[in-house]
């Protein structure tokens, strides 16, 4: 049986709240054999405090061995398969940028690349362009009309921006035409069904218009579009769990997909200290609040191990503050791991705690990623977390009689 | 999604290598209440060493408290659903003398048995023969020779032979012709489908034939047939993994199912330290190598506690030159367990450990069953183990953005 029915079978009314908390990229590595890792490393008495008094145990993601970028490691946290329900490049990049994607779009990845006189590419970067002459290249790109469809073209950086193509039965499944190789001229799009011929054929409209547009853009002269994306065909948070749920996040990317199961999005400023201010003022408006805290991904992927330790422990700090407002259930997991040893995203399990009255106690007292090992959660699929959640705030009821 | 066409989406080229050393039969069970097992028995200095290193957990070969036989066991660890993968038992068989069975084969356990002077078994398995007299028998039915299929027959030990029918769309839906019964004759072969039809014909005209040529062979003057099986559609190694794959085994049953898969099968000598040396040898010529290591699963189904721990002692003793060659992932494990106590396979998670540079320590430091239940790998699927080795061996990118 699928989950999200089970879930909208026994699912009851509560006035309970949930706060999940997601620190990017948690989960580490020691530097060295024998060592600690960045979260073995901080000083975090509050999470300590709440692994003592809640459950603790490590999140697999994905499944074991297989790194998740930050799409499916959310989406598996908000409890949708990230097998079964995969949000294309296109769209995350359109997310990534906040713009608003919808039901009708096809969201795509576009380089700007140097075209020589014959169409051949030279440069499939065009010289990674500066901002601002991506900016006067995308606005030149923005004059473009077509029929049948509604184009937006929005600059991400350098010799990349945004296309989405808005329309009636637009398809995805249309080949990158980047070549990956330069001395030939770019693909030309072809759709692999019916709907996706349709969007091949815009696109290559707007790819012979856009090479006229941009004649006189210098080495900005051509473009190439890959990640073709539709708009994911999503359950919300609503209908799945009746819960109203908010998004509390500075980064585009995560507001988008929680935009994408029907979150609110909040305005969270830009610090950590705005987050919270946002969660306190909105507390009686919503039964889930998922905040996303960034700052342990970006240290981890610029390898910087102590600056990973400070911002767990700037982590560590905003923990009394959520708890003065008393959620029913509180979560602070990950995504995913990024090991400061390794620089990037990584496939090991990440910590993960849950308080709540209802927790069966385990021996863990501290929060990391060994003594989450022995914690009462065990190490457990990312997407079944929801269900938990759910339990604890008294929103399900019984399965069978 | 299907597991394998997840890792062929993901995988990465690169230069790493991988051993999978298996110790077939490696779980034990303490022959007394409060006892150790052969393994908590052995001393393991070397083992011990990884354990500490790397990183250890427990297998669960197909589910909890299935006990799986040798092709179940390997699949799993190859990486292969155990349960949707299903190696016939006429495959099995022939794999397990050898014979090179292939993609037109339809492979039949036969039995020798004794019929009456009207056609009805008296003797089920014609007086358990001598092989010598086996031998002679087979070569009589070798002389058997049926229009549009080739044929081949070969024996086994006492009244067991294999019965391989090659030939154009043969199907294996076939009834086994043994009545498990005396005093009834032979069942005739019946196809479920057209296919196994056919093959049910060719089945009928053999066994005719068989009777003739048996008829002054004495006890073995009849045969049954049973355990029909088509070779499995089962996508290799190169194609899943894009990994060049080695088997060294000496025993046929497991170098014929590493052939399944596609490994290359190499000549592997008759001793562990034979193994090695090809190990060693062919280093620089494949990415990922089985190694199998019988010993363990047969003083085990001897019931020889002593002789078992004696066993694990010189695997023990193999790890410091497999560590020489400076693998980037060793993984030791088990296809299943077998304890001396029970004198059989059985169904208990098997101790398994990964040592490599990704590896996030545990507090584990020795290998065996009860220190394994505290590793960081936990309790897991072994068909998920490939993930992980491929993962630690850099092989696999991130599934999303």
């Amino acid at each position: 049986m699928n989950m999200h029915d089970l879930i909208r079978e026994l699912r009851e009314p509560a006035q309970t709240k949930i706060v999940l908390l997601v620190a990017d990229g948690l989960g580490g590595l020691p530097l060295q054999p024998g060592g600690l890792t960045e979260l073995e490393t901080a000083h975090t008495p509050n999470l300590d405090e709440c692994a003592k008094a809640g459950v603790t145990g490590l999140s697999i993601p994905v499944l074991p061995g297989i790194t998740p970028g930050s799409g499916p490691g959310h989406l598996a946290l908000f409890g949708y398969d990230p097998l079964e329900y995969r949000i294309g490049r296109g769209i995350l990049e359109a997310l990534g940028i906040n713009f608003p994607v919808g039901k009708k779009d096809v969201a795509i990845r576009g380089n700007f690349c140097t075209l020589d006189s014959t169409g051949k590419i030279i440069d499939r970067r065009a010289g990674r362009p500066s901002n601002e002459k991506n900016r006067a290249a995308v606005e030149k790109l923005r004059t473009i009309r077509l029929p049948g469809v509604e184009l937006f073209v929005e600059p991400v950086k350098e010799h990349r921006f945004v296309l989405v193509i808005r329309g009636d039965d637009l398809g995805d499944r249309v080949n990158d035409t980047d070549p990956q190789a330069v001395g030939v001229p770019p693909l030309a799009a072809e759709g692999a069904d019916e709907p996706s011929r349709r969007t091949a054929a815009v696109v290559n409209q707007f790819v012979a218009a856009a090479v006229r547009v941009l004649a006189d853009e210098g080495p900005t002269n051509g473009v190439t579009l890959r990640g073709f994306a539709t708009y994911p065909q999503i359950a919300t948070f609503a209908d799945v769990y009746g819960l109203r749920a908010a998004a509390i996040a500075v980064y585009p990317m995560y507001k988008g997909l929680a935009r994408l199961v029907g979150m609110d999005i909040l305005d969270a400023g830009q610090t950590v200290q705005n987050q919270i201010e946002t969660l306190a003022h909105v507390w009686n408006h919503y039964d889930f609040f998922f905040l996303h805290f960034k700052y342990t991904d970006s240290t981890g992927e610029d390898g910087n191990f102590p600056a990973k330790v400070q911002m767990i422990e700037k982590l560590d700090a905003t923990i009394p503050e959520i708890l003065k407002l008393q959620p029913d259930v509180l979560i602070v997991t990950g995504d995913h791991s990024t090991p400061s040893k390794l620089k990037s995203h990584s496939w090991h399990p990440v910590p993960t705690l849950l308080l709540a009255n209802t927790c069966r106690p385990d021996d863990v007292t501290q929060f990391n990623e060994k003594a989450c090992l022995r914690g009462g959660l065990g190490q457990f699929p990312a997407k079944h977390l929801m269900l938990l959640a759910l339990a604890h705030a008294q929103r399900l009821g019984k399965y069978g009689a």
